[in-house]
This record gives structure tokens, C-alpha cells and sequence, in this order.
């Protein structure tokens, strides 16, 4: 079985926590020929972030979106990188607590995520743009 | 050399970090098989998480789970999703916080930890239950 | 095409965010004869970690060290685990917040990083001395 790896965009988001299965699923109509295997989708950026989350509720990722701002807060005291604007360091910091890549195994032509697991972009900048993902797909 | 992919059960744990990795080698004896690959585990829920940790002394693990309770605490003013409970947010956020996989390499038939590592599961709910995983093992 | 793995120590650094990347491409040659695949790197420590982050500004890797020593203080009251210096536990935390190993695109020979990533150790200990890496290449 060949390896697969292709690059996109995701479509801009504001700042926030976002479900993006579906729009990954969609660039990928070929995980539907693997029967066993794994999906890395890598994001090239150090102020977003990949990650699982709750698929349901909207209010779970807002309070994401709260609750990071508390982990992370902009205009810390500490902070002596604050060249780019009071958003860039915590969404540095974001991206590290929460990781750039995800691994999901593909099971039967379909990621085999849990009934209540989706893929979330962390949108951690102010006016982030289009974000540029790697999507690396194995298996057989 | 051919996939394996399985899909297993943890035992149910009470609230807490648990060392988890003998309970994971039992289910995969196919890893012996393995002279070097890797050995990929996703935890299919989104209020539990799987690590990599310090092996010996359970303080360890006593401490991460107080230390936890600091950075994602129960009933912060902030929480809008409350319906399932005070422990359900801050699962959430510790699932996201410390990642709901591990990739682990594989080096002649065993896994190649340190000497101070071992798999965790954080089971973030005060009930979780039995927590289901897919293990994917690759490698020649 | 095989699989590579191979097991190297990375030089010792002070504590703190130290970019790695260069150190790790020149352990592995074999990168340029993958077109595309994946790059896994595992720390075998749990006191120091593995991630990615901003590669250009140090001040960004400075205020690293200064924010996780507010997300995993010294001497937190709650601390049991504490035999082994004030450093101790909070390493571990950091490690597990950061994680232990990363996974990255090879494209074309290369690490497909963005633009601005680089691969990050985190020294968490005062005197965590060489650091244990696991690398396996897999592609095609």
C-alpha cells in the first residue's frame, strides 16, 4: 500500500476552539481505501494547535477558549516577547500545551474516533489566516 | 509485515493517574513479533487521557492528580458546560491538556521506554468506567 | 522500503527551551532517502520533553522557561513527591504538559516543518544532563 500525504488549507477561523472533522474527512477521500491504519495531520504553525475534543456541545469548546486564556493570559508580566502583539506569546504557549499533531488510527475507510470525539483547530491568534496542514496517511 | 489493529478495554479505575502498561502489553503479545515499529494507542474518549509518566513512586502520580485539579479546577466562574457535573469540564481540559494518545517505539519485541516511564491513564471523571482503546501496531 | 530506527544522545544543556532541530537532522542522514513518511522522536525521560515550537526569537524559548514555572512552581504545597529536589516534580509535570515524543512530516528528504517551527527540548531538571532519544523514519 503507497504512502499518502498531501498539504492543505483549513478555511480561516476567528480566535477559538473549532470542530474541523468534517473538513478534514473531506480532503481526504482516501482514507475510505484503508482498512487498518493511522492518520497524522500535522499543523505548521506555532500559534494554532490540533487536539481532540468534545464533538457535541459549542459551550465545551468556549470554555476552552476561557480556560486557555487563563493558562496562557496575554500581557503577563513575564512575557519579554510582545514584539507582535499581546496575542502572539499565549498563542505560542497555546499551541505547546496543546500540540501541533494528532494521530488517529483508520479502521475499516473511516477515522475511528470515539462516538463523542471530533478534531479541534485552536485558533489562538487574533486574525490567524488560513492554516497549513501536512496530512500523512499509512496503513493497508 | 502486516498491520494489527485491536480494540480493547481498560479496567475500570477510580479518579486518578494509573500506570497502565503491563495491563496494555497483555493485550498485545503480537509485539514480540516486532524487531522495530512503533506502537500507537488512542484512548477514545475526551475525559480521560493517555501519558507517559514516571514509573515508581506513586506519590508521582498523587501529585499529578492534585496538581491537575490546580491548572483545570472544578467549578471555575468561567465554566459554561455544567450539565454533567462538576468533574466533567475539567476532564475535558485534562484529556486536552495531556493528549489522548501515545506513540511508543517498538525495539526487538518490547517496548522501548526508559527505565523511569510508563504508560498512564488519567481517568478524569469521578465514574468513567471502563475506557476503550485502539492499539496500532507497526513496524517489521 | 525499511524501517529506521536508531537510539542517540542528545548534548546536555541547562535548563530550559533549547532548539534542537540541526543536532536531530544530522543523527539522521537516512531522512533523504524517505519522499514522504513520518519522523517519530521519543525522549526517554520523564523529566525533559520533546515538542514544537517558534524557531527564530529566543525570547519566545526565555518566556517558555518563565511560564511553565508558573504552571509547575517549585515547592507547591501540595506537592508529596519531593525526595529528589524542588526541581523534581515540576519536571515531571512539564514533561507530561509538553509531552515526551513528536511526530513530523518527511517530504522530499526533508523535515516538513513550517516556516517558523523547530523542535524544542525541554530541560526540566537543574542538572538533567544527555538526554536518551529514540528516532524511527518510516516511509517510502
Amino acid at each position: 500500500m503507497p504512502w499518502i500525504q498531501k498539504s492543505f488549507a483549513l478555511s480561516p477561523r476567528p480566535r477559538g476552539f473549532h470542530l474541523v472533522t468534517d473538513e478534514v474527512a473531506r480532503q481526504l477521500p482516501e482514507l475510505r481505501t484503508i482498512e487498518r491504519g493511522l492518520l497524522h495531520l500535522f499543523i505548521q504553525h506555532t500559534s494554532a494547535s490540533l487536539s481532540i475534543g468534545e464533538n457535541a456541545d459549542p459551550s465545551v469548546r468556549a470554555d476552552f477558549e476561557s480556560h486557555f486564556d487563563v493558562l496562557a493570559p496575554e500581557n503577563a508580566r513575564h512575557y519579554t516577547h510582545d514584539a507582535e502583539g499581546p496575542d502572539d506569546m499565549p498563542a505560542h504557549l497555546k499551541s505547546a500545551l496543546l500540540g501541533c499533531s494528532v494521530t488517529i488510527p483508520i479502521t475499516a475507510g473511516r477515522l475511528n474516533l470515539g462516538t463523542w470525539q471530533g478534531i479541534y483547530l485552536g485558533e489562538h491568534r487574533d486574525r490567524g489566516g488560513s492554516r497549513r496542514v501536512v496530512a500523512t496517511v499509512m496503513g493497508e
